[in-house]
């Protein structure tokens, strides 16, 4: 089906991929103390400065013994060791977990294995050599790569590298994304609407999932149709930032400005793109910075967000392509959807139960905030019966 | 299999049981402008100030008009209206999308479904009443809870209470998670350390994955062993945080002091437990705070967060109980695990193919690191074979 005014609708696959050939992973660099750094992408591969352990470590309590000497023994055959500072053959000496193993000593006879009197210590198993002991380099060796490049650091890489006295980590800057609100229609935060007015909630959902994505948001709000101010807005928007999102304006109609003001400050690459609810979707460049407009509906703003935006996103921020959180149940009711668009129905999930939103007329404010997630249906199906086992695409 | 020195080990589900009877969800509440907001919990439902639309609107540009004038219009038969600024019989408003529809006028005719000639206003097709208009309070009726109790603030919920005018919501505080890490052997951040001593990585570790479940660490070390001390340190962190988290001195041996000084401060309910490879692991309060008493080695430490900390600071933080992500995959080679213990396996996860890590002797610093995520052999199963089609839970 082809959208009144749009000459061609460009399928989302497609939509996508040429919105990612004008993405260029950002080169910005930053160095980031540990403690700030959780969930931030490791530009260079980091390196262990030195051995782990950095010494022959002992594993357990116990004595460190030469295993040779504990063969045969068992509970009723214990083998007699002496207690002893230094490792040699028949001496036990003191160890606990994490100190050193002296040298001529093979193996740690764990405490429990041990009947002691004294100076005398008899061994009342056998321990094999290498035994509850960690040789110097045996965990990770001086030189290697211990967290790889294009790494999204976590809690145990953070513990792992403290521990090898890396404190500061090279990370990819997060992404500048400029958010810019448009349309005349649209009053500030706080501000009491008039008939015809709508408070922009674009701006800070915008903005709240840029952050999410690892983006760093600034909202910019343009509440004004003129082409030549939204033109001269992109220009001064592709001069700070890494990417430039717009909503609103982007329907083939009357007001529809921002896709002409694309147009004059640089160039469009797709207008139309085959997502229900989401068919107003055109991206392009200012310069070398990508520019993606999204539908003024917030539904529609939200859904071309998810879909495009986020691995837009995640190209720019060097982050791996993401990977949505799917659940799975069943369709409590048939889901209509038109052949040639790929549908976003704004589902809830209760107790496997799939409960598809009512998203008619005006419902497009709430939906998204009501939905736990998405069901997609591709662009040849054209609806799923009430009952249909299906895959929901959580939100958030 | 019974661990050494334990006289029964609990199943995790029971010391998980356990565990959230100590823990009551933080009844403290802050007051949080929006874009303070996301990923917080409401603390009580936010109910609509207004109707949304607040009035009747167009979803359309196009001409307000009386769905019956319409009827029997087609492109090649139209159905003449005129152009007019009020509503009636045979009249065409003309409107934007978003704009008030004007009494009387009941369905919007598309601008693409119509001729128009100055005043002469050609309909190609029949609307029906109701189309293309949004009635007011259609989405979201004054009064209704919009946003439930316990819901974790997304971006489209910011976009929609923005919308709603409402700026400011009660959250649930974030929990005050004291980490205590133990251990005499232990060194501070940016020492070096000698041999028999290490870097604390738990301390970070903790605090970040703290963090990314929702909570509010603060890292309070206490490379010290004495249980007086501890217990103080115990009492002391039971005055100031909703969660205590100590980590190190959980074994049964001679410097295990840390479940000896929980039971000097307060009460122990459970030693012990059945997770491979995280068996010395307590838990009890001290007066009404919930203290969880993690392994020292880092791996161990970090099990045992996931399977016990994380739901209890969701509990604490009155979250939904966390969903792992999880993947599938084939097992490149067997694990082996043991009867009577559920095991975490620690793997990397590659096209497909599930890769177990190498975990013995001392590579416990790297594993959790280097791993994507673990394979959970449960207590009844002792091992997977090569080629098994497994479940992969994903760290982080």
């Amino acid at each position: 089906m082809l959208e009144r005014g749009f000459t061609r609708l460009v399928p989302e696959a497609e939509a996508l991929a040429r919105l990612l050939a004008l993405v260029r992973p950002l080169p910005r660099e930053e160095e980031l103390p540990l403690e700030a750094a959780l969930d931030r992408v490791v530009a260079r591969a980091l390196r262990a400065p030195r051995d782990v352990p950095h010494y022959d470590r002992s594993a357990m309590d116990g004595y460190a013994v030469r295993a040779a000497d504990t063969a045969g023994a068992s509970a009723a055959g214990p083998v007699r060791l002496t207690l002893a500072e230094r490792a040699g053959a028949g001496l036990a000496v003191p160890v606990r977990t994490g100190s050193p193993v002296p040298p001529g000593a093979d193996a740690v006879l764990p405490v429990e294995d041990v009947e002691r009197q004294g100076s005398r210590v008899d061994a009342q198993r056998r321990v094999r050599p290498g035994e509850n002991l960690g040789r110097r380099g045996e965990d990770v060796r001086a030189g290697e790569a211990v967290v790889p490049e294009g790494r999204v650091l976590r809690a145990a890489d953070l513990g792992l590298l403290r521990s090898l006295g890396i404190e500061n980590v090279p990370a990819v800057a997060r992404p500048r994304v400029r958010v810019v609100p448009t349309g005349e229609e649209l009053v500030a935060p706080g501000a009491a609407p008039r008939e015809g007015q709508t408070i922009d909630g674009n701006g800070i959902m915008l903005a709240a999932a840029v952050r999410g994505w690892g983006g760093e948001p600034e909202v910019v709000p343009l509440y004004d149709d003129d082409p030549g101010t939204l033109a001269r807005a992109l220009v001064e928007g592709a001069d700070v930032a890494d990417l430039l999102v717009t909503s609103g304006g982007t329907s083939v109609g009357e007001r529809d400005r921002v896709v002409e003001a694309l147009t004059g400050a640089g160039e469009v690459v797709f207008h139309g793109v085959a997502i229900q609810p989401a068919r107003p979707v055109a991206a392009g460049r200012v310069g070398q910075v990508p520019v993606l407009c999204l539908p003024g509906f917030p539904a529609a703003a939200f859904v071309a967000a998810f879909a495009l935006l986020r691995p837009a996103l995640a190209r720019l921020a060097r982050r791996p392509a993401p990977e949505p959180r799917v659940a799975h149940g069943r369709l409590a009711r048939k889901i209509v959807s038109t052949l040639g668009l790929r549908s976003y129905t704004r589902v809830r999930l209760e107790d496997g139960l799939v409960e598809p939103l009512r998203t008619s007329g005006a419902g497009v404010l709430s939906s998204i905030a009501r939905a736990d997630g998405f069901v997609i249906t591709p662009e040849n199906v054209e609806g799923l019966p009430e009952g249909a086992e299906v895959q929901v695409v959580l939100i958030g």
